[in-house]
C-alpha cells in the first residue's frame, strides 16, 4: 500500500493533505524556512499518532511534529519527502482539576485556551508570551518556552508535571503522573521536554496550576545602573517574599528606539536614564485587593513604600507607579514592541542568550569594546528580562560579511561568563551552528547516543537540534 | 597491573581502602545489605574519578558511588568484586555566589555544611530532612531527595541548575550552568539527577539559594477530615501568596502511638481529632518579623487571624500557635518521631508512596476496607508530607507471610489512583520488586535503552534501579 493511503487509513483520507490543500504548512511564523513535506497528517487520537510513527518507522519516513508553527528557530522545518505531523486535532483539555490546581490536556491544545479555561475557576496557568493565541502545548513543552513570568514561575519544564509522547517506532510513553513528588527511575519527562520532536511527539501533559492574581503593581523604574537594579531586584523579593513576577529591563538607546518606532508612546521620565526597568509584582491575597479607603490598593502602596526606600538609598533615581489596568497596559507596551523596534532593520545578529544574573553588566560592557573593535560603526539594541539574566542582544552590523564574525563574538563572551547562547527560543535549524560551537563536546556525544538509542533511524524530526 | 595498584598510582596509596582499612563502608545506615567491595576508593579530585572510571570500564569493574551512607533504599549496596567509588574527598564549597543566589559545589559536600556556609550571607539551601549531618551533596541529586520544605522549594531537582558528572567510560560531562534559563538541547542534568549512580558520577553542581526568613509561624490544626484540611492549605496558600513551608498530616492513630512512645510528649488538643495538621509559613519581609507593641510577630497574627477565619467557616476545629521557637520545637517533635515510632514493630510493611493531592483520602478510606479483608488484624500508622501528597503508610501485618500481597495490594491501589510507589527515596534496590511490577513498561524500556547507550558495559551502579 502507498504510503499516503496507509495514512488516509489511519486518520480518514480528509485528514491527510496534500498539494494545494497543505499550504497551511508551507511556512513557519518566522518565514525562513520553506517547508517541502510529503504530506500533512493530522491524527484524532494518540492511537492514531502510535500507528503514524509504526508506519513511518517502518517506511523510513522523516517526521516532524508541528504544533503552532509559531517556533522561532527553524524546529518545525519539514524537508523534502518528510511528514508535518499536525497535533491541531488533538484539542481537547481533558480535565481541571481545581482543588489539585492540575490541568491535563491535549498536546495540541492552544496555550489561550487554556488560560481561558481555568480562568474560570479563578487559576491561573501561569505562561504567556507573544504566541499565545496559536501556539500549542506540545510546541512549548517541546521547545522548554520561556515567557514574560520565568522570574516566578519558571520555564515550561517547571510547570509541567506529567507527559505523554509517542516514541519514533510508535510505542507510547505514559508518564501522565499527577504527582509532585514521583522517585521512580530516570527523568524521561525532562528529556523529553525540550527535545524539540526529535525524540518523539508529546500528545498529553499535566500542567501545574496557580490562583489567579487578586491584586498587581507594576512600575518604571529609572536606575544608573545593572548593579543597582540587581539590588532593586533583590530587596523588592526579600521584602514580598518572592512575589516579582517581571523584572524587565530596557536601556537608554531601546527606549530611544521605541518612541521613534512608537510616536504615541512618550517618554516615561523627563530625564534619560542609563537603565530602566518593569517591575511588576502580584499577590493572591484578598487583603492586597480590599482599597483603602483614600481608593489605592495595599499591595500598591507597599510598593510604593519599598521604592522609595531604595529611592533614599540612592538605588533608584525615578520611578512611576501604575494607577490602572490602562497605565499599566501603555507601561507594558514599551516592553512589547521589543520584536517590533528590534527586527525593523537588516543586516542584523538576533542573539538570545542568557548569562548569570551578576554577568549581565560586565557583558555589556565588554561587548561594547569587543563591537568598537569589531565594526565601530555597528549599532545595537538590547532588552532582558534581567530577573532570568535573559538577554535579546541584537546588533546591527555595518556590513552583512560581519554578521557571522560579531555572532561568533558574541558567543565567546557569552561562554567566558559562563553564560548559554540560548535562553528560550530553542535551537531548531538555525543554532546549529552555534550548537556546534559552544555545547560542551561531552554533552553533545551523550545527546547523539541518546537520539541513536530511542530513534535508531534517525526518522524524529532530522538535522534539529543536534549537529551533525 | 593489578587493578589495585592502578589506583593506588591514581589517588595516592593513602586512599585505596582494602580489608579492615574499608570497615566504614561495610554497611550504609539503614544496615540492610552487607557491601563486599574489592576497594573503598577516595578520589581528591575530578580528575581522579575520570581515571578511576576510565579504569573501571577497561577492566569491566563495577562502580558503586557512595557519599554519605544515608539512603533507605539500598541504592549504595556494593556486591562482591566492586570499587566504592567515595566523594568525601571532594568536600569543597568552591564559591558562594550572594547576589546571584547560587552555591557551587563539590559532591563530597555534607549538607549540613552548605547549610552553615550560606547561613553567613543570610541565605538559605531550603533542603532539610533527616539525615543532613552526614548525607551529602551528590548522594542527594543522585536520588533527587525530598524532605521537609518540599510544597514551598520543591525537591532537589528543583534546586539543582547546574550540574559535572564523570560518565561510565571515564568522559567528564560539564553541564555546571549557572543560568536560569539555558535551552540548548536535551536536558542531560535531570537525567542524572535521580539516576541514583546508575550514569554516572556526581562530583559538582551548581545549587540555588534564597533568603534566610525573617519569621517563622508554625501551628497544630484539629480538623474533622482531610478535605478540609486541603481547603485549608488552599485558604493559607492564598491568602499569604503561597509561602506554606510545611503542612504535615498526623492521624490521631499516630499521634497516639508517639504518645505512648514518648511519654513526654503531652497531646496538644485536649480531644482526639481525626486529623490533625502541622503547619508553618515563613516570610523573609523584615515588616513580618518586627514585633509589635504588644510583643506579638505579625506573621504570628496574620496566621492567628486565618486560622481563626477557616475556624469560623467550620474548616478547623481548635489550633494552637507556637509562641517561641521551644514551643515550635515541640511541635516539631511530634512530626521527627515518625521513623521511630514507625519502625519500632515487626513485620512490617513500609511504603513511601504519592498520590495526588485530593485522593489521599480516597485512598485511606479504600485501604482500610483493602486491609480489613486480607488482615483483619493488621495495624496501620500513616503520617503524610500532605502538602506534596506523600504518605508513609505503614502497615503491620498479623502475619509475616502477610507482608508481599499487602504490599501488593497497596500499589494497586496507589496506582489505580494515579500514585507512585516511590516518592523521596529512590528505588535503589529495595523498590525493584515494585519497579518491575508498577512503572509503565514503555518508561522501563526506554530506560533500558538510555542505561545501555552510556554504559553498555553495565559498570556503574549495577542492578539498582532497573529490573532485570
Amino acid at each position: 500500500m502507498d504510503i499516503l493511503d496507509a495514512l488516509r487509513s489511519i486518520t480518514g483520507p480528509d485528514h491527510v493533505l496534500t498539494g494545494p490543500d497543505m499550504a497551511g504548512f508551507a511556512t513557519d511564523w518566522v518565514g525562513k524556512y520553506q517547508n517541502t513535506p510529503l504530506a500533512a497528517v493530522r491524527p484524532g487520537s494518540v492511537e492514531d499518532v502510535s500507528q503514524i510513527m509504526k508506519l513511518a518507522n517502518d517506511t523510513q519516513t522523516p517526521v516532524v511534529p508541528v504544533s503552532g508553527h509559531t517556533g522561532l528557530a527553524g524546529g518545525a522545518h519539514a524537508p523534502e519527502g518528510s511528514l508535518m505531523l499536525s497535533l491541531s486535532r488533538l484539542n481537547t483539555i481533558r480535565e481541571i482539576k481545581p482543588d489539585a490546581r492540575l490541568a491535563i490536556v491535549d498536546g495540541g491544545v492552544v496555550l489561550e485556551a487554556l488560560h481561558n479555561a481555568v480562568a474560570e475557576h479563578g487559576l491561573r496557568f501561569p505562561m504567556t508570551f507573544g504566541a499565545q493565541g496559536s501556539c500549542q502545548i506540545a510546541g512549548m513543552l517541546a521547545t522548554n518556552a520561556g515567557g514574560s513570568n520565568v522570574l516566578k514561575f519558571g520555564n515550561t519544564r517547571a510547570l509541567c508535571i506529567g507527559i505523554e509522547a509517542v516514541l519514533p517506532d510508535g510505542r507510547v510513553l505514559d508518564l501522565m503522573s499527577q504527582l509532585h513528588k514521583d522517585n521512580s527511575g530516570y527523568d524521561l519527562r525532562d528529556l523529553l521536554i525540550g527535545s524539540e520532536g526529535t525524540l518523539g511527539v508529546i500528545t498529553g501533559a499535566v500542567l501545574k496550576l496557580v490562583p489567579a492574581p487578586a491584586a498587581r503593581a507594576t512600575a518604571m523604574l529609572a536606575l544608573d545602573n545593572l548593579t543597582d537594579a540587581l539590588s532593586v531586584l533583590n530587596r523588592l523579593q526579600e521584602a514580598t517574599g518572592g512575589t516579582v513576577e517581571a523584572f524587565e529591563y530596557m536601556p537608554a538607546r531601546y527606549l530611544t528606539a521605541v518612541h521613534t518606532h512608537f510616536p504615541d508612546l512618550k517618554p516615561v521620565f523627563d530625564a534619560d536614564h542609563p537603565v530602566t526597568v518593569l517591575a511588576e509584582i502580584a499577590s493572591t491575597a484578598p487583603t492586597d485587593a480590599q482599597p483603602d479607603p483614600d481608593g489605592s490598593l495595599p499591595l500598591v502602596s507597599t510598593f510604593e513604600a519599598l521604592l522609595a526606600d531604595a529611592i533614599e538609598a540612592g538605588q533608584i533615581q525615578d520611578a512611576i507607579i501604575a494607577q490602572n489596568d490602562t497605565q499599566r497596559s501603555q507601561i507594558w507596551a514599551r516592553r512589547e514592541a521589543a520584536a517590533e523596534v528590534c527586527l525593523a532593520r537588516s543586516p542584523l545578529v538576533n542573539n538570545d542568550i542568557a548569562l548569570p544574573l551578576d554577568q549581565v553588566d560586565p557583558f555589556l560592557t565588554r561587548m561594547t569594546d569587543e563591537l568598537a573593535a569589531l565594526d565601530p560603526k555597528a549599532d545595537v539594541l538590547e532588552v532582558a528580562h534581567l530577573g532570568d539574566g535573559n538577554i535579546h542582544y541584537t546588533v546591527f552590523p555595518s556590513d552583512p560579511a560581519l554578521c557571522d564574525p560579531i555572532m561568533e563574538r558574541v558567543e565567546d563572551v557569552v561562554r567566558e561568563m559562563g553564560g548559554s547562547f540560548s535562553a528560550e527560543h530553542g535551537i531548531g535549524l538555525t543554532k546549529l551552528p552555534s550548537m556546534q560551537r559552544r555545547k560542551d563536546p561531552v554533552a553533545l556525544e551523550v545527546m547523539g547516543q541518546i537520539k541513536n538509542a530511542l530513534d535508531p533511524k534517525g526518522i524524529m524530526n532530522p538535522g534539529k537540534v543536534l549537529p551533525t
